[in-house]
């Protein structure tokens, strides 16, 4: 059995942090988590430097990452101008996001969420050969507005967007941390049960509220494969209030180590990662397994 | 559905705590958390005060909480002499506790496994009438000198102990929290498929590694509908090498909530207490939700 675990860290971890983390200090970043055995990151974003100036030097990050040996690296954009400025970067792998709750999308990427659909289609079209595309659906399970999503309502979206595209990688996006292990089996064996295999899903959990790893836990048992995690358990998003830290990449790896699940990480080396990621300045850090095998524990 | 919730704070919780915390303050903690909801409560411990000193006054706390209307107040005990002191002590409800590994029995308890399991049966036999027993089998599934447990050894120790007892309430207990969500499933459908409904199970998980909820998750998929937890997610054995962290009450029964099982708990107050008990001096809290719904995220 194996697990893949997809490191964003880059991107959502460091999004909300708000002293600049210095470029040469992403790059080192980016090649701690390939020489721990992640093959798959998420390296940055091409969104408005205003909203997030954490993120601006993203075109410099994917650059001087491109010779990691294997590294499949991917940016997130929320619109076609972040697709182009990707393209332009040398970006071979985009991840778009649009929300399944209207209002998060407004608040998120600020248009209705018809609005963000139609542009997923013309992005497709428009798609050079060769560069792959993700498809992140934030707020799959609740909202920080609207609440929980109805199932029915986040099947219509995935409908609406996989008619554009079948053979996309869909990230089912637990935004607020809220979704619970019944809610994401439920969804995620829905989803796999209607749109079949042609279509490959990631599971993407926050741990505001503890319950990361049940979910990772619960979308596994479901079928799904492939996990965004963080490391440090960084992150958390500006727009969705109170959604902070990503399940803890080491926590996953961890988990899964247990269960005889192999995710080619070498703990010990992404246990450090984690540990330099949680003392940057201004970083919210979660997750367990990091003080636990650092024996943190009894004093903190 | 409805899940029972056992509050373990006042014994697993302050047992590692060195400052001593006032008696006074201790019969607030469980007039609290009685007034949160929960009625069975693990009150402290008849233990040799040299060893844990914290617990030094149970036989007080007992007493001067008798008077809370329907609370169910337990107490642990490692051997005969516990089980002396706590009826003397006017308990009515007594915990025993044996592991299922010989090395942590001898390090907890201080004689091999056979002799707990004799003097178990010397106490079914001499208990008096109207004194519920339960049994906790530490290190159900892993031990922190012996590793992993096997799964056929610890239905042997249940098959010893239940011949003594069989109509008795057992406590799975993951000393270490290195039982994983697939651990929990398998040995607690075991469990259940060998002792039938006869015996009522209890899981008690730590969140060392961040798997507390997950775990109670796979222990309730599996049918086990009680589960220990420490509000503020205190806790941690003194004997058991970084088992820092019982699973935060207020995180299990935000977790039930959102799966729509009833506990009965009043998470705004459970949530309160949980603070209180963070910020007593020597604490090493845990746990995700009160953080989250005190709005601490953002700032911690």
């Amino acid at each position: 059995m194996r697990a893949t675990l997809i490191e964003v860290a880059p991107r959502d971890g460091f999004q909300p942090i708000a002293p600049f983390i210095p470029t040469n200090e992403k790059v080192a970043f980016v090649e701690a988590a390939h020489a721990a055995g992640l093959r798959r990151i998420e390296i940055g974003s091409f969104v408005n430097p205003k909203a997030v100036p954490q993120l601006r030097d993203t075109a410099e990050v994917l650059r001087r990452t491109a010779g990691l040996e294997g590294l499949d690296a991917q940016v997130l954009v929320p619109n076609a101008r972040g697709v182009a400025l990707a393209l332009e970067a040398g970006a071979r792998h985009i991840a778009y996001v649009v929300s399944a709750s209207e209002a998060h999308n407004r608040s998120n990427v600020r248009r209705d969420v018809a609005s963000s659909i139609a542009e997923y289609g013309e992005i497709v079209s428009g798609l050079p050969a060769g560069v792959r595309l993700r498809l992140n659906l934030a707020t799959s399970f609740d909202c920080p507005f609207d609440g929980r999503m109805a199932e029915g309502l986040v099947l219509s979206r995935l409908e609406a967007l996989l008619a554009h595209h079948e053979d996309v990688e869909v990230g089912l996006c637990d935004t607020t941390g809220r979704a619970d292990p019944d809610h994401v089996f439920s969804l995620a064996s829905a989803c796999l049960a209607r749109f079949g295999e042609w279509t490959r899903w990631v599971f993407h959990g926050h741990d505001t509220y503890g319950l990361g790893l049940a979910n990772v836990a619960a979308a596994w048992r479901a079928g799904i494969t492939a996990f965004d995690a963080a490391f440090g358990g960084l992150g958390g998003c500006p727009f969705a209030p109170g959604a902070t830290g990503n399940v803890a990449t080491e926590d996953v790896a961890w988990m899964f180590a247990r269960m005889g699940v192999n995710t080619g990480v070498d703990l010990d080396a992404l246990v450090r990662l984690a540990a330099r990621a949680a003392s940057l300045p201004g970083a919210a850090p979660g997750g367990r397994v990091r003080a636990a095998l650092l024996g943190a524990c009894a004093t903190t």
